[in-house]
C-alpha cells in the first residue's frame, strides 16, 4: 500500500454515507470472527456497512486501487470462518441492505443480501408462498450468506438447497463492475450458468448484492415421527429404509450426547437413555401423509426402535424440530466447539457415525453428533475446554480425523456450511490437485489481484 | 496447423481403437448438423467416436497439439446448432459411451454421456426409481447432451431441470485433463460449484464423460386436464390462475396451428377450431390429485374454456402428452422450421404469445406456438419454404423479432435448448456486455486456445 491506512480510509469515507466506515476497535472487534470463532482471525482496518449496490461498487474500486482485501460478511453466523477478518483488510457487511419485494404472480422475491432467512420466509408467507431452505440458524442467518455458502437445512432432504431456489443474482465483481445474472425466469439457459457459479463461492468471486429467489406454494401441514434407539446402528438402518421408500420432508438424527445437551437446556422430556433419536416428517397431502408416517414409523420399529411416537399436531412436531435446531447452542454450553459438516453417500452413513465414535474415543474428546440424516450430512460437534491446551490439541486432531474419515468414505468435508478458512487444508484431499488448479484458474480470471476474501476456500 | 490433415489424422488413429476415426464423406455428412440444421455448418475433417474417457483425453491432447477444434456431440438432437460442425475441425461423438450403473440405496445412477434420456429413465424404473427431466425428444436425446444444455422438458414445471438432478460429473478439459466434480453426495459445498458451471456450458468449457444423477421414487400416477379455448388470452389467464394456486406436474400449451398440425399427423380428435389447448397434470397422491385436477379444471372454465375434459386414466392422459410432444415433428411436415425457445416471467406470457401473433402477421410467415406454459417457456416454430428465398428471409427476420420481443419483456432467448450458434447474436442483447466479458474471462481461463466448440454461445 502506497498510502497510509488513514489516507486511504479518508478517501473511502468520502465515497460513502456518514457512518458507513467504522474504525472504533470496540466495534470492529465484533466483526473479526463469525460463529466459527476462528482463533487466527486478523484485525480489520475498518468495517464498512454498505447500503446500496453502488456502495459495494465504490468499496471494490477503492479496494482495488489501494490493494486492500475485502472480506464480505452477512449476518456473521457462518460456521467455517468464511467471514474471518484478515489483517490490513476491511470487512464489508451487507447487514443494512434489507429490502425485499415479493411478486406472487411470478412467484419470486427480489431480496437484498442482509435480510434474514426467516424474514424472507415471513414475507413470502404473507402471500401464501414459501421459501423452503431452512438452515437451523434461519432466525439469525442472512439470505446473502445463505447464497454465498449454498446453505442447506432440515427440509432440504425433500425440497433442495439454496442454489435450487436462486433464479438470479446481482453481483459486484472484484473490479467494481455490477453484473445481473439470471432473473425472474423459471427456465433460462442463455449463456454459462454464472448464477450457479456464484452460489456457494463464499465471497471469493464477487459480492452478492441482490438475489431473486423462487417461491413455491405454502408447505402443507406436516406430521412427525420421533423414534428412540438403543444403538446408533439401528437408527442408521431405519434411515436407509426410509430414504429407500419415500422422500421425507425432514429426517434428522441426534446422538446421545446431543439429546442430553438439549434436554439439559430445554427440559422437554427427551429420552436421555437413548443412543440415537430420529425426527422424521411427512408433509404429503391428505391421507398420503398418514401412509408415509406409517411407513416411517414401521421402518423405525423394524430397525429396533425402543420407542416410536407420532403426531399430526404441527406444533407438537415443531417442538421436536426446534429441539434438534437448538442442538448446537445446547452442546456449546458444554465447552468450546469445533463444528464439522461432513457428508457421505447415504449407505456410508453408519460407517461414518461409528467411525466418529472411534475418533472420539481415540482422542478422548466428546463428539456430539447431529445430522440431516436423509441427506447423509452430519454435524459432529467436538467439545473442548479452551483452557486445556492438550484437550484443544486433541480436539483439533479429531477435527482433521473426522474429515479424513469422510473423504475415505467417498464423502465431503462440507455439506452445507462451506469450506471457509477452517477446512481449506482438507479441500485438496477431497477434490484433488487437478480440481484445485481448475478452481484457481477461475479465481484468477475473476479476481486477478486476490482481494476478494483472501484465505477462504483457496 | 503445421502438419497436413492426413498426417495429423494418422496420429489420431494410432491413439484410438480401430474404426474410431471416420473420414468417409458419406459418414461425416451425417454429423455436420444437429436437428437445428444450421445452414452454415462446416465440413469436419473427421468424426471421432470415443468409447472411453481416456479416448476423449487423447483426442483433446491431440487437438491441442495440432490446433484442431473439437465439436462435442451427443445424439445430435440439439435444436440450436450447438453441435454444428466447423470447417477443419473434428466432431467428437460420445454416442458409443453408453454404460450405466444404478445404485438404489444411494438413489443415484452413474451414466456415460451417450445413453439416451429414455434409457436412463428405464434403468431407474427397474429399481422403482425415476429420473424426472423429460425433454420432448427424450426417446432420442442423450443424457450427455441433456447435461451440456441443461435440458428441460414437460415435468420440469414441478420437478426441475437437468441441473437439479446432476450431483457429479467427470469432465475432460481442453488440455486433456480429466476432472471429477461433485459425486454421490446429496449435499456437497466443498469448493466452487464447478459441476453446475459445466451443466449448460454447451461443450465450450469441457467434454462431459460421466454423469452422476440423483434419482427419486417413482412418479405417482397422474390425472390429466385437457381444456380448449376460443382465445389465446383466455388460455393464458387460466395458466396464471393455475400456477398461482398449485404446482402442476405438467402445464403445456398448444396454439391453433400446432393443434391442426398434430391432428393432421395423429388424427386423435383434437378440436381444430380451438385457438388454444392446455394439457395439465397432477400427480399428487390420493385425494389431493382430485383436488388439484378440480382446481385446474375450474380455472380453465372460469377463464372461458370452451371444453374441459379430465381423466384419471394414465394412458388416456399420456396420449395428450404424446400429442404435445409430437408437435415439432408434426409442424415440420408443413415446411422447414426455425425453432424458438423464448421464455418470459410468467405474467408476461400473454404479451409474449400475442406479440408472436403480430410478428407472424407482420412477416407473413406461419408461427405455430407450443409452450411449457407453467414455466413461461415457449417454442414458437417458424415455418418456411426453403425454396422461397423471400419467405426464408422473412422467417429469419421473424426469428430475430421474437427473441427481441422476449428480451423486451424481461425474458430469455432460450429456456432449455441452449444458445448454440443460431441464437448467439442475441445473447449480448439479453445479458449485456459486462456479462459477456465475464463469460469470456471464464472461457479463456478454461480453454485459452479456443478449441472447444468454437463459435457456439460466444
Amino acid at each position: 500500500m502506497t498510502h497510509s491506512f488513514d489516507a486511504a480510509l479518508a478517501e473511502l469515507r468520502d465515497l460513502l454515507a456518514d457512518g458507513a466506515v467504522l474504525v472504533d476497535p470496540d466495534v470492529t472487534e465484533r466483526y473479526r470472527q463469525d460463529w466459527a470463532k476462528d482463533p487466527n482471525a486478523g484485525t480489520p482496518i475498518a468495517v464498512v456497512r454498505a447500503r446500496t449496490t453502488a456502495d459495494v461498487q465504490s468499496v471494490m474500486k477503492w479496494a482495488g486501487t489501494h490493494g486492500v482485501s475485502v472480506v464480505p460478511r452477512g449476518a456473521g453466523s457462518g460456521l467455517s470462518g468464511g467471514a474471518t477478518a484478515v489483517d490490513g483488510g476491511i470487512v464489508l457487511t451487507t447487514e443494512l441492505m434489507r429490502d425485499i419485494t415479493v411478486d406472487p404472480v411470478t412467484r419470486i422475491a427480489v431480496v437484498q443480501p442482509g435480510l434474514l432467512n426467516a424474514e424472507v420466509k415471513k414475507a413470502a408467507a404473507e402471500h401464501g408462498l414459501w421459501y423452503p431452505p431452512d438452515p437451523s440458524s434461519f432466525e439469525m442467518c442472512s439470505i446473502g450468506g445463505n447464497a454465498a455458502t449454498n446453505a442447506g437445512g432440515l427440509c432440504c432432504v425433500k425440497y433442495g438447497v439454496t442454489t435450487d431456489y436462486v433464479l438470479g443474482l446481482e453481483v459486484v465483481l472484484a473490479d467494481g463492475t455490477a453484473v445481473r445474472l439470471g432473473g425472474p425466469r423459471l427456465k433460462d439457459v442463455a449463456g454459462l450458468s454464472l448464477t450457479k457459479l456464484f452460489i456457494g463461492s463464499e465471497g471469493t468471486l464477487g459480492i452478492i448484492t441482490e438475489i431473486t429467489v423462487r417461491l413455491i406454494p405454502a408447505q402443507p401441514p406436516a406430521s412427525t415421527v420421533v423414534a428412540s434407539f438403543s444403538s446408533v446402528r439401528d437408527a442408521t438402518t431405519a434411515i436407509l429404509a426410509i430414504t429407500r421408500s419415500l422422500r421425507p420432508a425432514m429426517l434428522e438424527f441426534m446422538d446421545r450426547a446431543s439429546i442430553g445437551a438439549v434436554e439439559d437446556a430445554m427440559n422437554m422430556g427427551l429420552d436421555r437413555d437413548a443412543h440415537a433419536m430420529l425426527i422424521a416428517r411427512s408433509d404429503s397431502p391428505g391421507a398420503d401423509r398418514d401412509r408415509e408416517i406409517e411407513i416411517m414409523a414401521s421402518a423405525c420399529t423394524a430397525a429396533g426402535a425402543s420407542d416410536v411416537f407420532t403426531t399430526d399436531d404441527p406444533e407438537e412436531g415443531e417442538a421436536f424440530a426446534a429441539a434438534r435446531r437448538f442442538a448446537i447452542p445446547a452442546v456449546e454450553r458444554l465447552g468450546s466447539l469445533l463444528l464439522e459438516d461432513v457428508g457421505v453417500p447415504l449407505p456410508a452413513l453408519p460407517d461414518l457415525v461409528e467411525g466418529i465414535e472411534r475418533i472420539s474415543e481415540k482422542y478422548d474428546v466428546l463428539v456430539a453428533v447431529i445430522a440431516h440424516a436423509g441427506d447423509g450430512n452430519t454435524h459432529p460437534l467436538i467439545v473442548f475446554d479452551p483452557s486445556d491446551a492438550d484437550m484443544e490439541r486433541r480436539a483439533n486432531l479429531a477435527f482433521g480425523a473426522i474429515m479424513d474419515l469422510a473423504i475415505s468414505l467417498g464423502g465431503t468435508i462440507t455439506g452445507e456450511h462451506g469450506v471457509g478458512r477452517l477446512k481449506k487444508a482438507w479441500l485438496p484431499d477431497q477434490v484433488g490437485e487437478d480440481v484445485m488448479k481448475l478452481t484457481q484458474r477461475i479465481k484468477t480470471a475473476l479476481d486477478p489481484d486476490g482481494i476478494l476474501n483472501p484465505g477462504a476456500v483457496l
